[in-house]
């Protein structure tokens, strides 16, 4: 099975192998693991990734393979849970692997590219395109394995305090905004700021901050925005899915027992599809109050959509030119998107059109 | 977590609790089971959803929970498993709930309904919108418990001998299609006929067939269709997802140790995943052989897509209005879809879009 191949892709094959299988009679271990978390208890759906994670882990191994999940600060900061994961100081961590694209350029499309895939899509790419074990070939570096773990679906645009008409409005625009994201954006005349959450709506509110993006609806009603920066933009161009991983390191994936791997494994698919249905259930309802509570949504004008595609191909390409391994991943991420949406305009987008079309009709 | 409720609301939450938890260092035990299957084994990524599910159900356990998969007519027939395993002939089955419409026309909302959700959508309503919960209330007189385990995505509407020009080319038409659809299309002057995949092509041939709907070009291309039956036709309203699950007996399930049961359903996830990244994998490259085939690209004109609007609705409605079940769920699914499509409006549609018309641009 294709998505087996990463352990050899990344180099374990022969430790893997080395394990033995316990007998089928022989109890199985007790096993405690430590697990990072980027996310704060306070991010329902991500952060209840590694929740889940752990829950499903303790079940489907009845107690015997316990995971003890971390916020925060607690054993690695929210950007530093790849490298305690890879130093060993946690046998795993629960992250968003752009965090580290710094470090790793092309980390970026572990996570989910600016005008990038969709999030079936991405776990399509991820599962039966190759891109997982592209991802951990680059990860062996970093002595971690990944696992994708949680979805949020195409996010929002942001919030901005003014009607933007034109990508002239960007220039000097004062944007919260971090990553690869924030890099493309300075092309246009961004100012990009780095900021914690319980910061963000004062900023707005004292004209320290322009515009901020933050994740969607179910998160972003948390932040109560809607007074200080209405502008509530559509599509989320920046973010069409963040794709979560769990990331385990390779020494302690390897001492693992094959069966423990395998619910390991299973835990993830779990989170997976657990987040993106937790986000799908409850970004309608919060959307509508939002709204109600001063929202307004807007499109993001076309001249100035387009801009962001042409900055974001310029960025992208300048990147590419200079590393090997981030060229590699583009061309692969962006084959498999452009066939993706070959199929999708036939499929999925006729259908998704003709049901919006019918919803608005009443 | 409100997906574990299904259990209490399919009345097996007493029953559950009997069961003794193994003690942690005794060996889990030996378990057979035996699954039939709705899916012969030349579908690849519906059948191989079982086979997936029962590999990684022995992975997990460490080889000491096996399923045996069975094909159609080993067992049951491929529109008999739902009774055979509610009789205990199989402990478990593979199959679309939809194929026992018939008997229970609510379980066409397990499946996917003509006009229903996206695959995303759906799944976000099995597991965080109360819809495994109702399907399994409906499921428990036929004493089994479903889990969701495998998705198409959106299907064609099918090929078609003659260009559809208006709805009144329907009338008189000859159409391979089944089920809840077949009763949809018949109050348009359809005439549904069932066949076998076998027989399709010949069929259209010789016009013993005007039309057929089979699922999505990966499926399609293995009946060679495109020289009989050239217009092939989107959106596929009649199946925008079909849902497959994996059906297992009432007291088999509550016999089962807790730990089995939780990697049961892990199974059944990771089958939901895997067979969704196969059919998106596989079906650009496919709708491109297809076309360099002799397929021809056409979508249903305006006027004909609204009949089959209209169709469904007033079917829906007469069932509802004789069928308290059939009401129930239907009014949970479509309250479901229609807040979906608020939020998909504003986030994955757009996104979709811009990126649609980027591809055509080049």
């Amino acid at each position: 099975m294709k998505r087996r191949k990463f352990i050899a892709a990344a180099g374990l094959a022969a430790a893997g192998a080395a394990i033995a299988r316990p007998a089928v009679a022989q109890a199985a271990p007790a096993v405690t693991w430590r697990l990072a978390s980027s996310f704060p208890t306070n991010f329902d759906a991500i952060w209840s990734g590694a929740r889940v994670l752990a829950e499903a882990v303790r079940q489907r191994s009845d107690g015997r393979f316990v995971i003890e999940t971390h916020a925060p600060g607690e054993i690695a900061g929210a950007i530093e849970v790849l490298d305690a994961v890879g130093e060993g100081r946690a046998e795993c961590g629960h992250t968003a692997l752009n965090y580290f694209w710094g470090k790793e350029p092309a980390l970026v499309f572990a996570t989910g590219a600016p005008f990038g895939m969709n999030a079936r899509e991405q776990n399509a790419f991820f599962r039966a395109g190759g891109g997982t074990e592209l991802i951990n070939e680059i990860l062996a570096d970093h002595k971690v394995v990944a696992l994708p773990s949680g979805t949020t679906g195409c996010q929002m645009g942001g919030w901005f305090r003014a009607e933007i008409k034109s990508s002239a409005d960007l220039r000097g625009m004062k944007f919260r905004v971090s990553g690869f994201a924030a890099k493309i954006l300075r092309t246009l005349g961004v100012e990009p700021k780095a900021m914690g959450r319980g910061e963000i709506a004062a900023a707005l509110g004292s004209g320290a901050l322009d515009a901020a993006a933050w994740v969607s609806p179910a998160d972003d009603e948390k932040l109560d925005l809607a007074k200080v920066a209405p502008n509530y933009y559509y599509p989320g161009w920046l973010q069409p899915n963040m794709a979560i991983h769990l990331v385990v390191n390779s020494a302690k994936w390897n001492e693992l027992p094959k069966a423990y791997q395998e619910i390991l494994r299973s835990a993830a698919d779990t989170a997976n599809a657990e987040t993106q249905a937790k986000y799908d259930a409850a970004n309608p309802a919060a959307l509508r109050r939002l709204a109600e509570g001063g929202a307004k949504l807007r499109a993001f004008p076309p001249e100035v959509l387009e801009s962001f595609w042409q900055a974001t191909g310029a960025v992208m390409r300048e990147t590419a030119a200079g590393d090997a391994k981030f060229r590699r991943l583009h061309d692969a991420y962006m084959e498999f998107r452009n066939d993706q949406y070959l199929w999708w305009q036939v499929a999925e987008y006729p259908f998704d059109n003709f049901m919006i079309r019918q919803r608005a009709r009443g």
